[in-house]
């Protein structure tokens, strides 16, 4: 089957592998019906050392179950799921408290031994416990919004959820990528009442805008959290949610937060420190976050795509074949486009 | 009066000050019956540089209202009041949210132009926000848990709050100072299961047993993270309170916490970031806490005190005199002493 393999920064390629198949059990095998490209794999695209074996990349899909192993119950052979982009059991004591992306016997794809999901099809473990039936045949327009609840929407929604968004509260949202327009749908969600973005693409401001975005800040560092302080009675926000991941971005979530209020962090960090211990200490500013257990919040956030509360598949400005996936990822990291979808 | 000025690292003298009196309506005059050095005193005892004037210290204490300012209406002269670290109106947005450490028109003792509290007396400003009077007599055996309610204790529950602390679970508390055992103290009262001390002072571990410490870990760094994961089925402690301050213990709190735990931090951080950014996210950690509210806390923890449910005042092992407190300074960086209360 073709697969895509990452092998060093730049270097995206569309390569035969072995055909996915299952192997544990508790495996399934899931032919992608449609992938996509994440934010988090351009840091690697940016900075991955070569190798001659080189990545398997993707980590986010939906498709159809093609077979399943012998331990597999909840599953049927030709049904339409959600991949969840971490696999977990579902029974550990972290997949109990809702933490799947901690499960003692879980893992991620498109790291480590497992497949990716820019791919034609995949291996995933842990089958029960990881995949979501989706009662909805394939329709372009839904399709497109339940695939976000393999990742991207489940991600934004974590960054509202460790921010504390709530009824009433006011919220701003460092990073206009498609996981921060997903956190900007989430705070609406859930039910903010003033939610700011700071970003400065055209094309996903405006977005925002639809997303419920009430304010735009396009300004930077000094600048963006004097704004962002103006737009809330000086006081800083709520709650901030941070979807980069970089040190600039960090110091600005917590610089625009206001005291006794939180930042959900849901950019992978890509340094060893985080920055403005001090100013997040003594504004009692708590920092939370990490990478979402998006297999928690499928059955809260489906029945709103389902319904067409939400539609955060408009995230996806691009789609594309297996093949162009290369040219996809420089698109994303260019800019060019906020995230594409792969129809292998 | 006599009050006590730090004129840089290590040189802490008793000199003779203008007398406090209130400046502002809202002020009041409290004559200190019993004040107290602070763990985060020692700081500026390791580093604070020449000068002149040098800094009034001192910011735990209770003593007697001696006169108030014409707008304070709650108080009475001669009434037994505890003065909180912070100061604070009790009627601003953040008051209201129990951050009084945050209050728009407060403060701290013993910083800025406010006086400190290693004195015969004190003005305390917001005297109506600030002051709690106290329904009891001088006896010693109280007094010295009143007193920590001041800050201490506050403290302690504060890192204990930030770390979610709660019935049935497991607690770690890193550093086996003042703070540190009112740590112990405060995840004993909420209910924690098992709560390990890390500390190395037998003095301290002793009184950290009676406090309801289950464990004690000497070891420090990897060893020691290595001994709670063994301590707790491996997966660490569901909240770690960090009472320290430096970047060795926040990254052994935040390694010893388990995945979706909370570190609960009140060492007044010496660094401008913060380690182990990277674990944290990838465990989905929680970083809380900062100074501590603790005029919020009083009505909570003030009826245990009373009735004797906890006796926090037992972390003073030493009292002494305003002029020996120079000498209380030096007991207290060498070890020789937990914490010194002073009686001017």
């Amino acid at each position: 089957m073709r697969a895509t393999v990452m092998h060093g920064a730049g270097d995206v390629r569309i390569e035969n592998v072995a055909d996915a198949r299952p192997i544990e059990p508790t495996d399934a095998l899931v032919v992608v019906s449609r992938g996509c490209i994440c934010g988090s794999d351009l840091w690697p695209y940016r900075t991955l050392e070569h190798s001659e074996n080189g990545r398997r990349m993707g980590h986010e899909a939906i498709g159809h179950v093609e077979a399943v192993g012998a331990d597999v119950r909840s599953l049927e052979v030709g049904e339409l799921v959600v991949i969840p982009f971490a696999y977990s059991d579902g029974t550990c004591a972290f997949c109990q408290e809702g933490l799947h992306t901690s499960c003692i016997r879980g893992g991620f794809l498109g790291a480590g031994d497992a497949d990716g999901a820019q791919a034609e099809a995949v291996r995933v473990p842990q089958a029960d416990g990881t995949l979501v039936a989706l009662p909805a045949g394939e329709d372009d327009a839904l399709t497109a919004s339940l695939l976000t609840l393999s990742d991207v929407m489940g991600t934004g929604h974590h960054a509202a959820v460790a921010a504390k968004v709530g009824p009433g509260k006011s919220v701003a949202v460092v990073g206009d990528g498609a996981v921060g327009l997903c956190g900007v749908l989430a705070a609406k969600r859930l039910g903010a009442e003033q939610i700011i973005l700071l970003g400065r693409h055209p094309d996903r401001i405006a977005l925002s805008r639809e997303f419920g975005a009430t304010d735009v800040v396009s300004e930077r560092g000094d600048e963006a959290v004097e704004r962002v302080h103006k737009l809330t009675d000086g006081f800083g926000v709520h709650s901030a949610l941070e979807c980069v991941g970089l040190e600039q971005s960090m110091v600005t979530a917590v610089s625009i937060t206001r005291p006794g209020g939180a930042v959900g962090r849901v950019g992978v960090p890509q340094d060893e420190t985080m920055p403005a211990s001090q100013p997040a200490f003594y504004n009692n500013v708590t920092i939370n976050g990490g990478p979402a257990p998006v297999r928690a919040y499928i059955e809260e956030l489906l029945p709103d795509v389902l319904e067409g509360r939400i539609e955060p598949g408009r995230v996806f400005d691009r789609v594309i074949g297996l093949d162009e996936v290369p040219d996809g990822y420089r698109a994303m990291n260019e800019r060019e486009a906020i995230k594409v979808m792969v129809k292998p």
